[in-house]
């Protein structure tokens, strides 16, 4: 099916486009009271998530309400672990919680890798109908956790600051990290595949977790398990030529200041920045890909006003070409809609490029 | 009272020095098996901070269990908002809370400057006595929590991974955020003030929080105050030369990667550097002040020889001079003591400056 508006998917290729395409990190949905209703309606975050119709219904409110360059498949990182044989529960208030973990070389005889067809067939049912629904309206972007956050999830069993006890496994037993670092990689992997022959667009790789690492612990542990699915799924962009791009891969590693110049170098076409991370130094440690981000969530506390004017700031650090706006993280639950709205509103506004000819 | 040992001391003053010293933030005491009883008996952290006789039993435990180069007096940077009139709790496992906190202009009229005599002399008797029975064995640092990361807490009331109720502040009410900073930062500078008084020999500001701001608002609501501060309290080193320095100041802003350069440019004598920070990049931004840092936690977690090994590595990259050794940020609280006398041991084998000549 032809998109009627594929702005951000030529961006993501590569391509000089005439306006700078916008989308909202992580599920823009969840600020939105017609999200809640059917959140309440399903029960539960789970049973939401695995309910193809009411999972293809959420993941369109955000394009309806903010009009906006593309859809994200409504889902959550942890499906990947539970398809390993790791089920999860969502705690309210909470987050996420794993009854049990993973952590010796013996827990891992309770795993296998993911089948994506039999395991996660609720996702891809919900990328099939959502694709049908959208009706080629804007691109729809899939997504995995990078396989170090997975494994900090597995091996932790619940958010953490500081994650010291997945950590304190990098250190102590790393053939058992290494071993099940490969495991989430080729579940994840499978399962992103799957998700591109199921008819998503775009993919998104999400390090949720990358800033806990030292430098060199992250180029042991993360960054090559992200190579390794960059270089499976990824296009290949030399020079500004893109040599071939099935479905563009945006790698986001929120907190990896310091491994921009590497992951710079992998086989994605886009990099999410967080709002630590200052456009123009980020542009020179990573010169030939697409950026993404990276407004502070809280600017969408502030008045229209503020919103514009930083909107307008990310234009002039980013410029209007091998860009797409978007938050720097996932919007805040108690961001008001119209805030959202007004940032959107002024990417479109003020992201128009100059002398642009096709 | 001339110190026996004030190896720290003179290198935190820019002095060449015949080893790198050492200590473990924040206070390594908490993996002793010696401390946790002081504790039961205490009943509570908050009574334990507050009743001198033990606080100086707990500062000085590390000295002894690890013979490490400084002492770090036992308390909480949470002090200075309860003597501004905001009384918090610790709750076992939660960790700080504040049951009333401060979101408006009506909500400062509760607050006072804190008077440092009257409010926190528990703090300074403890120094008092910490400094007689340390009978010159190592110098004591004194601390405080930055302005920002105070502010964190008196206005979101607890702990939290995003802080987004104290960043919409900035972004909503930035009057009323400057006011309560400025109060905040005249508490602190009047606490550290008396800190010296009573006899501390280095004090320490820790930015915990600077992590969760862009660049730019961590220049707007943080810098200006701990500018403020090291003004009022550091020594100034030009090319150098010590042109004055009546207690060293060290800047530690967890997170702040990228406000390093103009940290460097503070009224400071040290800046420390979580683990995140690359060594030689750091050199690169921060030319002339001491460094400290920033092996991860979580090394502790290794076997003697990863440890070793790693300490050496950070004397690959910081060198011999102008470097205090030290963790990244504070010791895990599951760490096995051995470990963390590992660190202290290598750190003084390894440590040895060659070609000193006094």
């Amino acid at each position: 099916m032809t998109l009627q508006n594929d702005l951000l998917l030529r961006t993501a290729r590569g391509e000089l486009t005439e306006r700078v395409p916008v989308w909202m990190m992580r599920q823009a949905g969840r600020v939105l009271a017609e999200y809640r209703a059917v959140r309440e309606r399903a029960g539960s975050f789970i049973t939401l998530a695995k309910t193809p119709e009411l999972a293809a219904k959420v993941t369109i409110q955000p394009v309806d309400a903010f009009d906006v360059d593309a859809a994200i498949i409504f889902s959550d990182i942890l499906v990947v672990p539970e398809a390993m044989g790791l089920p999860y529960e969502m705690i309210e208030s909470r987050g996420p919680v794993f009854p049990q973990t993973v952590r010796t070389t013996a827990d891992l005889s309770r795993l296998r890798v993911a089948n994506a067809e039999s395991d996660l067939g609720y996702v891809l049912d919900a990328i099939r109908l959502t694709k049908k629904e959208l009706n080629g309206r804007v691109p729809l972007i899939g997504f995995a956790g990078a396989p170090f956050t997975i494994f900090c999830y597995m091996t932790e069993g619940k958010g953490s600051k500081t994650f010291s006890v997945a950590k304190k496994l990098l250190y102590k037993d790393p053939v058992f990290a290494h071993t099940l670092l490969q495991q989430i990689t080729d579940s994840t992997l499978a399962y992103l595949k799957a998700q591109v022959r199921a008819g998503v667009d775009l993919v998104q790789l999400f390090d949720s977790w990358a800033g806990i690492l030292t430098p060199e612990q992250y180029r042991l542990f993360s960054l090559p398990y992200i190579k390794q699915i960059c270089d499976a799924l990824g296009s290949e962009i030399h020079d500004g030529v893109v040599s071939h791009a099935p479905v563009p891969v945006t790698v986001f590693a929120k907190g990896a200041f310091f491994a921009r110049h590497e992951i710079g170098q992998l086989a994605c076409s886009v990099v999410g920045l967080d709002w630590n991370m200052d456009p123009a130094e980020s542009r020179e440690l990573i010169p030939n890909k697409v950026l993404q981000g990276n407004l502070d969530p809280c600017v969408l506390y502030a008045d229209y006003a503020q919103i514009r004017a930083e909107v307008k700031r990310m234009f002039d650090a980013f410029g209007h070409q091998h860009y797409i706006a978007n938050l720097g993280h996932g919007i805040y639950p108690d961001t008001e809609p119209d805030k959202a709205r007004c940032f959107v509103d002024a990417v479109k506004e003020l992201g128009t490029a100059q002398g642009f000819s096709n």
